[in-house]
């Protein structure tokens, strides 16, 4: 269709090299979509006559039924969908040949990507809202569940297991505004913008712009065809939320081993081994934790294409879509099955207690009653310490010490911190907003309720 | 400080692989206004007597003041800013054993990092519009200057060079609202939340929160010391900035060639070379281009260390701040130059437009003009392609051909046609919203200014 | 297959979840020929018996067939192709049920992916000596054609395009040796590792690396089944090509704008554009060079999934595949249709040259020349870069000045010196080893000649 | 030095920003190293009076040792160590002026980095040397430990720890090879490319490279200004070997919770909490881990910087030494580190064969047995598989099961399958090559010394 100055014809190399149906076939229904408001604008406008206008859209409505009738087979040689489109529908109505007016593939590209792109993306959202209410499901369940709490994977503090899964709502809820700032960055409709330039043809770009449900038109076109920042945007929601499934899943791939083994997961979420009998393995969240490469791979292939790009449009950026829907499908996938896992994940109270019952967990709980004691912190911190290494030494927990065993130790012992020494006493006593105390796990389990009210 | 249950001292090749001073001394300041605030927290309720409090303060000031007067070398075996900074104090006063009272290092290192972090992004902020205002000003600038418009580096059609340079206010305010979210996400205070799971002393969070100039509190403890999204968003932010400026550096670098040559740098932002007498090398914008590698980099440095990283605080994260500050400063470093640099561009005119007179970029106005006389856009776009092909053979161009000429090819051409063929008027006829029409860009220029006013 | 210890069937989302049918199917042929020489080897060392090896044989070669005949639709439900071809062999032939004895999937799937793999890389290196060629081929064809040579995109010094292509030559047979590593590090034979631990039955491990074309079998099972080293070595390999391919089109589109104009592509190889009917574009360079991205993206993704990642096998791992046949079938194409398009590149000399006649890229030639003469080559330097700042000024050449004029700047100038001052010259006489001399350009042609020859 | 032709001097903002000195200030023995070269080949050659060029080299000597002397404080305003030292010559030995003869930055700087990175790199060799004897030791150390083997981080089956050990050797021993290709890149002399296409002087580039000790010139002037290559072989040797590290890391990490203990590691390579007096941290290992970012992180830099870039040197490849020497400062320090903490670790063996005492992962022996009785092995694995989940089911270990109840299960069950139902005879019977067999652990413990004496 654009052949008027070429001497010689693609090679046939060429088209299967440059072709992009593989990718972009799946957003026709954008385009035909697209097409249309372009077109109506065109009659409006009075660029083309009324009656011209609509036999198009007539044409263009034949071509999505034949589509959907599976009647259509595109052809690589007609390079992409648009192309295919177009052809298609020149053939049915001849006067399909002045739909391109005012118009050029790269504003037309980035218009239908758009539309496709803000579709999928509103459905992740509804996705994202799921899991976000998974984890709130999970911490009302689980709040009365003691579990060792870690840092460097050292067993630190007791915590409320209804306080574990509220750190993720507050990170998952963190994703979801980033993801609402992509969703923003696709408000601006491309469409008038043409080849880089603009037209000389009276557009109406703020009609164009209304029918296809954007907020307004670009406002520079040059920057409108060389710009992939809408995808960016998306790519690093993805990435992040990826980088965060990949912590949960550890977490949770951890505490599923033999030797934590406080995290129990359903048969029906675990597969075997072809060689070992025994096994019973958590794929599903290694799966998951093992897709994180491949959508962080996805942002930096995009950011490399376009790393010292020249402006305007290049042909590199046809490359901009195989990553951005492999990206899109894998996140969708493991924000269904991660939020349906959630669900079925159990606590093995009995086991997870039993850890902080031969650990040292409540040393700070002891260091912090010496302060209120009037004991300097470093100094309430050595002599802790110490008791610790003497602990270790005898092979002695906490929990077996007798209140004389305490005072040889720490003077200040008494029978006040004798009731301190529990796991829910520490976990109780967090009281401070934003801690593990279950009535602030409660307060958040509220709040976090009232919060998720509003989104959407 | 946390020797008490060691037996072993720290080997030294293990402090010294350990020690954080040189990435994180540089936030002296910001780490004593957190623990000013802490203290002050402390006294008011009641968890230290106010006159504990107001000696510890007393103390820090003199930390402070022995930091600026160069009298306070810290120690590589003290780990870290903090570390140094509460050793010196105890000795100053004693009293200084209570400071850490209720806090852990982890919710001290996070509120540390997010104060200094905060005050070096309201600067880049302060930078970036500075930058946005230089694009600004070049756009008035050159509004009239007319240079070939590229795809794919091809000529394409001519725009004004005003527009050329709004294109890139629309990229970088785009960067800004990245900006402001990585900025927003530094509004929760991390202080309380202690080691993992907040803390058994009465804490007022809400209060240091106030203190320190943060929204409120965070919400959760677990989270709060394990998350590093405030600094994802801003390598973000630092990556696409690098992008777009690897994207307008690669123009102007071609547009300074002796081929293109459209562009003149001042001497005083170029150097020679060691060997070639001649050579005037564009290096600042080559070396602005080369430092995006490390801006992403670094971006992709922490999303590789939190990749699978369990929950909650590790000692990985740690290596969180080299990038962070490495990337700060570089992105600083070129928002200036690259500022000062565009306030200096010149475009040679004369040269811009003998590259349209040359060439063939008006096709797409012929086209559109027998569009406008009723012939559909794929055959017209045919004929002048056709047309074109012919006068590459001849080597004519469009400029030298007189109307008879013009109407073998195209029976549609008249006086009105060639009325159209000159650079102005095909910039004056892109007349769209978003084009490169005169009107339309003093339009942008003046609703950008509108923009600027509204931000900050 | 490995059901024995649950209670619960998969749920179908994980089914769906977990399979990897459609980036494992294409190594159908390279499973069956794994399966059958560890068959082979158990016939042969009495775990089975002879007749079960060959019957058993039979039912593998009758799968392949089906497989070829396209009979057999592989099934999701059946995980990958190792299971769905066991699955249907054990329909066939229920000896079937006795393959697997003494493998696990592990080793199976390491084997299977590396026969694969293998068979790829092979046929790369036959692509890649195709396109060394095609340099050499460039680089006889264009050796006496001149062309500036650029440092910072700035006329430098005139070359030989056939040096040019040289330079190509050199990268690209360093591609060469890393692909040779890559290839390398495919010699040891996995089978016989099982799960991770090896055996309790006397398999012999000898037997299936040489019946499969394996140098050795691997050393430590627990490594085997771990290591991920053998597709990193071909992604960095790949990586680095894509850099480079990267590169060359980068000039390639540069000298190919009307500005530089230097180089002539074939209508053949270019497109055009929907809108704009005068455009030719380069698309095949530009695709090329988008394409980078990506093949860098599926290193990383390997990379971050790899991070951290506990030994063994971790079902993580499924995911390596993905991005590894992405990127061999990205890396294919690109050599295939670059080599194509090398041979079809044409040079425009006397474009070329009157870039040289324009500027001053013969300065450095006129400081040598002075330095022989016994002046320090600072001072030289110094003489001739004031006298380009005066050329500049009075807008004069190098070629439009005479002898008087030259005098005036520079004593020492005389006839000698006059007769240096042509591009033939400044490049015939830089006629150091490894320089563009035309004869220095020879030898390394011939030498080339003779180092390809050795490949493969 | 090269102002010759410029009419401004450089603005300051831009002598800051362009300068080089805090990254190449630390190659200066080899700048002066690469000087003295081609000093003593121009005097021999007769380019130089040999009386200059001795004198030139004696003022070099002096300038290295006002170096050495402190003496020598270098300025960012001249740029780069490359420029300071040959200013500073001038100062000492007017002669100095004819130093930069036939030579440019461009191969300079590529010479002096060269030389430079061939020193670090060869000391790397040794360091992993020592970090592959570690493992060795550590190996015959621990050979007859057992402790379980992971897969999907489930008790798979028992192996040797010295087999674990092992697994590292094999890995480690790649990335030798890796840093031994990287080596081997560095091998070509740079020295008399020129600025881009060599020089019209009598330069003889064999004598230099020989005197710098390289085994031969580069054989293209454009490539050896040009390319990155022998960079990237580091970056992807250091990337690979820190992924392995991460790997490692992770590992140890696990085996060092209170949860799984049973890997001791000493007090000395840990180090407290400055809230929590319990805590001993694996801050060693974590970190370590955590800088597996960086160092990809750097390789990824260079990657973006080279995308794209035209031939031949651009200013943006100044930045390609920042990440270098942060890459090789940091793989230095792990291994250093890591092989010191090695030969420290302890493993607690009660504790780890507890572990595969209450577990099933003796599982696939009884598989195995039963195959050696002529059951198909998909019904022996079935047969166990339903054993496994009954056993769970009435939380009864496989040690505890009478020959009875296997009988009431298995009906093949006898006396000698009770005989090989223990860690000890898991391990000595996978006497497969490469297996967990104690023998095969000694046999690969002595080749790989053997393997380990020949290299270097």
């Amino acid at each position: 269709m654009w052949h008027g100055r070429f001497k010689q014809d693609t090679a046939d190399i060429v088209k299967k090299f440059t072709q992009s149906l593989d990718v972009d076939w799946r957003m026709y229904e954008a385009d035909i979509e697209g097409s249309i408001a372009h077109l109506k604008m065109l009659g409006r406008t009075g660029i083309l006559k009324p009656e011209e206008s609509s036999k198009i859209e007539a044409g263009l409505c034949e071509v999505l039924n034949e589509i959907h009738e599976g009647k259509f087979a595109p052809s690589e040689s007609l390079e992409d969908v648009h192309m295919n489109i177009e052809a298609r529908l020149t053939e049915i109505e001849p006067l399909g040949a002045k739909l391109h007016t005012g118009r050029s593939r790269n504003d037309q590209v980035a218009t239908t990507t758009k539309i496709y792109l803000r579709k999928r993306l509103h459905s992740l959202k509804d996705d994202l809202l799921k899991l976000l209410r998974a984890f709130l499901d999970a911490s009302e369940r689980h709040i009365n569940i003691i579990i060792p709490g870690y840092t460097h994977m050292q067993q630190a503090q007791p915590i409320s297991m209804g306080h574990y899964w509220l750190s993720w709502f507050e990170t998952f809820i963190r994703d979801y505004s980033r993801l609402q700032f992509a969703i923003d960055s696709l408000n601006e409709c491309p469409l008038g913008a043409g080849a880089l330039a603009g037209s000389t043809l009276p557009l109406d770009r703020e009609m164009t712009s209304q029918l296809l449900g954007f907020t307004e038109p670009t406002r520079n076109s040059l920057d409108t065809v060389a710009s992939r920042d809408y995808m960016m945007n998306y790519h690093y929601f993805a990435s992040m939320f990826m980088i965060h499934i990949s912590r949960l899943c550890t977490d949770l791939i951890t505490w599923n081993t033999q030797e934590f083994a406080f995290i129990v997961l359903p048969d029906s979420f675990c597969t075997g081994s072809s060689m070992m009998p025994q096994k019973k393995n958590p794929d599903v969240l290694e799966l998951s934790r093992g897709k994180t490469g491949q959508v962080i791979g996805n942002m930096i292939d995009l950011l490399i294409n376009l790393k010292g790009l020249p402006m305007t449009y290049n042909r590199d950026l046809q490359e901009d879509k195989r990553g951005l829907w492999a990206s899109v499908d894998t996140v969708e996938s493991v924000m269904k099955i991660i939020a349906a896992l959630i669900d079925e994940v159990e606590v093995d109270e009995k086991i997870s207690r039993s850890g902080i019952d031969k650990g040292y967990s409540l040393a700070t709980d002891i260091a912090e009653y010496l302060v209120m004691k009037g004991i300097p912190f470093r100094e309430a911190h050595a002599v802790v310490g110490r008791l610790v290494g003497w602990c270790i030494e005898k092979h002695i927990a906490f929990g077996d010490m007798t209140l004389e065993q305490w005072k040889e130790h720490i003077p200040e012992a008494d029978e006040n911190m004798m009731k301190i020494l529990s796991p829910e006493e520490s976990v109780r006593r967090r009281n401070v907003y934003g801690g593990t105390g279950f009535e602030q796990v409660k307060r958040q389990i509220h709040e976090s309720h009232e919060r998720l009210a509003v989104l959407k």
